[in-house]
């Protein structure tokens, strides 16, 4: 680790590929070295924009290239695994898409090769380094809205229909890295129903709840095929209330000042008095920064120091296995589905 | 029915009854003759506004008056049996608040009554009567937005907690008499959750799906603990889709000529072709006309001419066995319940 | 004054009258005793919502009546001298519909005959009494704002044609009686321009803009052929600025904290230094009651015990002679029209 | 012209310097070969992003350079006139950042020296590239918005105060540019206002109304001090009303179906009946298409073509003699300046 820079590989030019490799080129802590793609046409768009980047159709170029210290994947899911578990036996960091893998099993045992060989393997749940997740975390942290009651989220656009995962594995999965990493209790049961409107392809919208041993619940609705694009999620508190809409080019985040209060004995329901309270709003200032800057920056930081990713594999493990137990019960029409609390297990009901 | 107006009577003069007292006043096929409630305060309002109806605590003093000829009652849920059934044995036709009753039971005892003594017996699905819906209806049926893939709704608002039901009962019912209006199916299954956050009330918020048999789904979420006030709907179909929103002073419904095209065959999924459309949007003009006085009229008209009630008792029944049947699935975290097509019979899955 | 209540006669029950109607028959200080309207249609249309109101197509049998101790006048603005003048002379205190009459010399004449009877002449500036702008005056006078460098506002729909005054009268008077009431000084100059784009009509869209002696301006837009409703403020002060939109249902009023610092010597400009601050955006929780029944209340409080209203004839004979100046400013394109400080005076520049 | 694609060099890689250089690149029909700036760090950026263009602080390096047939001007307002001038003189075509030069005056010289030499003069006025504004011509052009009445636009947003010009020069210029470009009459007269609130610096908000000949008017407010952002525009026709929200990401452009009809005699104002029109509104669908490509796209076909450029040094001629008008109306405090027909030659009123 003497060098002034870490040396990065990126597999993968599509979609989010260039973005990656934009915000590696823009850190004064990493260069990026070789890209990887199976797609000329991709490749040939990469070395418009990057003259000095060597690129390549074979990943073995990246892996084998000794200037390259870790290796970004930005692939369809179903080559996460391979191409991870690869890149970690190369001796190479790794930072994946999310989600990390297609099932819990590869994800334990890409945790287990990279802790083996002591190397960070980070899942890219971006979100997580948005300034606005980051003031909702803080704000719960601090007591501000009080006991959490619920995040119910929506997810609309017209999306693109991907072929290897349905609408979860692409949308709620955001929901879920969020909910973990602003709540400090985990869902213990999951129920889900979906719908399918076109024959060959996966569930384009779906609607996940999620059960906590607290009163908390969340839900979460994705939708491949809305006519307007929705980014919104309501937290309510006992003490403050969060409207968070993404779209929203500045204040994506209002606090509100509003709720009820119960007086009376819950055993004598017809004597509860429920009072209404209506209070200002508030929107914080947030940075701009862009989250995937700060990722990447994370990313680098913990590959140099040795540090935990806040997006570490072992979150990323619980988030698929959530994710797998959605799956079954979209399967049996929202019948629940328990979860264990050790994530390294998971148990239908 | 030799009257140049139908006499009327009002049990009820809490939040709603107001409404209907001054939409019956405003009708000139109407007379409002008498109000009852147990409120002396509720009452004294009401004499102040309308110092020519007879107020009365005791509902007695309208059954008995004839010159009413049809009650509305507009009092909690869990009096909506009894006041309806003696409004029937005493000869007036009944208009009854939404839900029609607390169970389907009590709504086929209703329905039988009424129909032994030949009396209309109409359920107040407002919105059934808005510009908004006959719209929407109006567009599914002449083919304009296609096969109805999705419905998709969120009713939410730091609502008035009822003492006698829950969110659903109070909120979802809309969507559930909308979904029934607008669509040439019926459901057949149901999955729902929902959350209670305070000891001794009812469940203050609810995700409800809806399975039909075709592919189909709806989708509906309420929320009596929410900051903002939130009526938004979306309405996904081959050929166009739908945002409508109850909020927006003017243009409540947009159409969207936006949507996907799969090409290739379903049996090769990878060989699949989604071909994206983005077209133009569209907000018809609507009349401004208030839902209420047009649901008024319809009973006047109903109650003259012996006409089914577009929001009959039987279109109430099917939404009242939903509403049963949504509870059993919220009692088991989202476990499905069957829906019987003969409505008069309900059973679990 | 020894009476519960103030007795009250309306002329005029056309597009307003009805809501002061409603508003006085509210208020338990007062009385509606007659109703006067040349319209045997609208008189009806009195007499069934208030069946215990006098009507009358002749304003003597109001002039007249011992019981009427107050009349509020609510007819076109040609009409508002004679029937004000008339009031007064019969001892009657008076409310006038903004504007409070057509030229500064008629209210001139107004005050005088008031004065001289020792009555109250209050002109209904409504907004004055809303808790918007209420909030806003309060956050400008305790300093929150700092000094006000501009208020900026636009108010469009597709009004009301009137017959008899043109926008500015009907829609920029709102804006000139807020200027007056949450800014401590008063404008020096007016220069406005308009349009009219029908024959035979008045100016349908106009722009006005208002210079005090400090370095703060107000600009005032008004259309009455817009195709979307617009009431939108906006109110830069050294501190914070406010955005102020009636439309919104509910946060009408959001207080930012942004603006810019300037550092460096004025004299050398190239060496300036602008900084931009972007802080936390505040939306305080308003009152939702009525302005035009807070209006009513407070006329018959001034009736009662001798006040001066806050909408007084003084405060309506600046706004009169600023109309009248910017008039005359719309006639030459725009030429500024100087405004004398004594506002019984104004003479053009 | 043998080329395959034209040299381009870019004076001015500060604000906007980078997005014309991006552009430039994109394009397959140029290629950037030098960036000139005064400031290093400004070209170290240049170099980072695009590593095969030559950087240099002297702009001669650019002027001399044989490869480079086209120079793009991205420099403050005052040193536009001598950039372009000397880029002419080296027989270099010439796209200049809106406004095109200081004074009318400055045009005409440049336009001369283009005219002398064959070469193309542009100047990059954006938004006559956006498929919005190009929509809106249209919409007026196919005769479906009717005769114009109106041009109403607000520009407000927390801006860079610039040294060397005002607001108007940085935000009114963007609707003088759509005004001469979407209406087939040219502006007579203009009156405008505006407020300084900083010593030392230029007039940050000002509001400009522009006369025509026909019952048509325009008026421009923009704002470099407005705690929000806005970008809005409404037309007005006589059969159809245009509102332009420039902040929304997708239905940019919305048509109102709205109006009002006039009937009777001019001559008897009273008996004229007004009648109003509500209607469907549609918003058009839109390209995505990022309209600087679409400028330096038009830029290069021009040069290649020896083509007139829609955004013309004429046109830009008539939008400079129109700023100085409007900055002299500004010191008259709205007195109204005219603007002469030919439009090498402005005289005051």
């Amino acid at each position: 680790m003497s060098n002034a820079w870490v040396g990065i590989g990126v597999i993968g030019y599509g979609y989010w590929g260039p973005n990656l490799v934009r915000n590696f080129a823009t850190s004064e802590s990493a260069r990026v070295i070789g890209v990887a793609d199976l797609s000329a046409a991709n490749l040939a768009k990469c070395a418009r924009v990057h003259p000095e980047v060597v690129t390549t159709r074979d990943v073995r170029d990246l892996l084998q290239n000794p200037l390259i210290e870790a290796i970004a994947v930005a692939t369809p899911v179903r080559t996460h695994y391979d191409l991870a578990l690869a890149a970690l036996k190369a001796g190479k960091h790794v930072l994946v898409e999310k989600p990390l893998a297609e099932t819990s099993d590869q994800v334990m045992r890409l945790m287990d090769e990279a802790d083996r060989r002591g190397l960070t393997l980070m899942v890219d749940h971006t979100f997580l380094y948005t300034p606005s997740v980051q003031k909702i975390r803080q704000l719960i942290a601090d007591g501000t809205i009080g006991d959490v009651y619920y995040y119910n989220s929506t997810r609309a656009s017209l999306g693109l229909f991907q072929s290897d995962v349905n609408v979860i594995w692409d949308l709620a999965v955001h929901d879920l890295s969020i909910i973990q990493y602003i709540l400090d209790e985990e869902p213990v049961a999951v129920s889900a129903t979906a719908a399918c409107h076109f024959a060959g392809t996966q569930e384009n919208m779906a609607h996940v709840s999620l059960f906590f041993r607290s009163s908390c619940v969340a839900h979460i609705s994705v939708n491949w095929l809305s006519p307007v694009k929705v980014r919104s999620t309501l937290i309510g508190g006992s003490r403050k209330m969060i409207v968070y809409d993404d779209i929203e080019p500045t204040e994506k985040i209002k606090v509100y000042d509003k709720g009820i209060t119960v007086n009376g004995s819950a055993e004598n329901p017809e004597e509860l008095r429920i009072g209404y309270r209506a209070g200002d709003m508030w929107a914080p200032n947030l940075s701009t920064r862009e989250a995937l800057q700060a990722a990447v920056e994370h990313f680098i930081d913990c590959v140099r120091n040795g540090k935990q990713p806040v997006s570490s594999a072992a979150s990323g493990l619980r988030i698929v296995g959530t994710l797998e137990a959605a799956c079954r019960s979209i399967a049996a029409q929202g019948r629940p589905v328990r979860l264990k609390q050790d994530y390294r297990l998971l148990e239908s009901a």
